[in-house]
């Protein structure tokens, strides 16, 4: 576990912007939703949490379930009104299990976040938000979402949809940390090692090595054309993208079978 | 809450897409975490749960915290090994807290989503795909991972990283849902062949033979230790994920030399 003190999100991550953004939990009825909502945050690198009237904090429950985000606890602000809650914000999303009727914007949990970035972009990186989340059987009602320009609704099952408030703060705070760490093109590729790959020359040798004791061992003549053979076991390493101390193993187990042979 | 026998997940889901992925908990400790876990899963279309080992399964605990998604439960397989909850899988996806040491591939849970949407879509809507959970406290251990062809970490705060694991579940649930229901919104990185992937079974007697072959032609002894040979060995032909008849190519080799040693 981090020790809270030496807790210093990185510049990478944008530290301005994730302590710009605030989560208001409105009416939270089980304080182990709040422990559990600030987990969720501080594994996103959210840590500014506001409770509207929660029914019990601080509470030692809330506290067992933050897991080591108790940091956030400690630096929450209680508020008794919504209001209260919003006070200084330029772009406000209120969170909606479901889609409500036309009154409001409505955008899904990444348009919700493209909404953020740019919020947080312009302004002179003085902008903030706020995304504000219901009580647990209820929501939000309508006066609280008359306090909020968008509402965002989280995808998800159209015959079961019963996130708890924890698991919806998990999501946006999973999409936010995706949309402010990699806001370029959101490409991901698969981080392949690819120090000393094997060189084409390396790799040919070994085909040539391969194809020589796959003769000798009388595989060959039964699987005609070679060529085509070869063709496909090259196929299939180049997809592996052998490097070099790979290559030296494979080369050892045909110096092996070329031992057994004499 | 919905009638749990009413559940038909519409058409515009890819239903069939959604009952090809199955989430294998591996020695969870923590009923509650079971619950919570099929809570998010149904949450976001997935209802194929299997379990390893719980230390405490049925329970009380896991259905409270299910609430509603019971059906994932009263469905789940319960199995006493990893290998006979990954069996008939074609791409099996191991999930960890924080970037391993280079000894697999590994992606962020987007590419891991990516690659999943790839597998379902090719081979005739046939193949299966497994996403492994490790336990609470030490996450999926080496011989577990030896079993997994990718490793997904979930991106995080580099200074506090400390997700539930059905709270890891609630993240790869929500960006697979994304990912199934959205595909032309997503830029297509992964253009790997996969079709007729040979599945886990396949591949581990494929790697049992390659071992039985290994040992008898002398070459492992000269390269101790055994296992850590055949973890890069695994992890090469993991790489190329390779097909059911690249598969049988490789043991017709095997079955070639064995004769010579006769």
């Amino acid at each position: 576990m981090d020790k809270d003190s030496n807790y210093t999100p990185t510049q990478a991550h944008s530290k301005p912007d994730f302590l710009r953004v605030r989560l208001v939990m409105v009416k939270t009825s089980e304080p182990g939703n709040i422990g559990a909502a600030a987990r969720a945050m501080k594994n996103m690198c959210l840590s500014r949490l506001y409770l509207v009237n929660p029914k019990e904090f601080p509470s030692v429950v809330a506290t067992a379930r933050a897991s080591g985000a108790d940091s956030v606890l400690q630096d929450c602000v209680v508020c008794e009104t919504l209001e209260q809650a919003l006070t200084g914000c330029h772009l406000v999303i209120g969170a909606s299990a479901r889609q409500r009727s036309i009154a409001w914007q409505q955008t899904d949990v990444m348009g919700a976040c493209e909404m953020i970035e740019q919020t947080l972009k312009h302004g002179d990186g003085q902008q903030e938000v706020a995304v504000v989340f219901g009580t647990e059987n209820s929501g939000l009602s309508n006066a609280e979402l008359d306090l909020c320009q968008v509402l965002m609704s989280i995808p998800g099952n159209p015959d079961y949809f019963s996130l708890n408030v924890a698991q919806a703060v998990q999501v946006f705070a999973y999409q936010l940390f995706n949309q402010l760490t990699q806001p370029s093109l959101k490409i991901k590729t698969i981080k392949e090692k690819t120090q000393n790959l094997a060189s084409s020359d390396e790799l040919n040798y070994f085909y040539q090595h391969l194809k020589k004791t796959l003769i000798d061992i009388d595989y060959m003549d039964t699987h005609r054309p070679n060529e085509l053979l070869m063709r496909r076991l090259r196929k299939i390493f180049h997809r592996a993208q052998l490097q070099k101390d790979e290559v030296a193993i494979f080369r050892g187990i045909l110096t092996r079978v070329d031992k057994l042979l004499k």
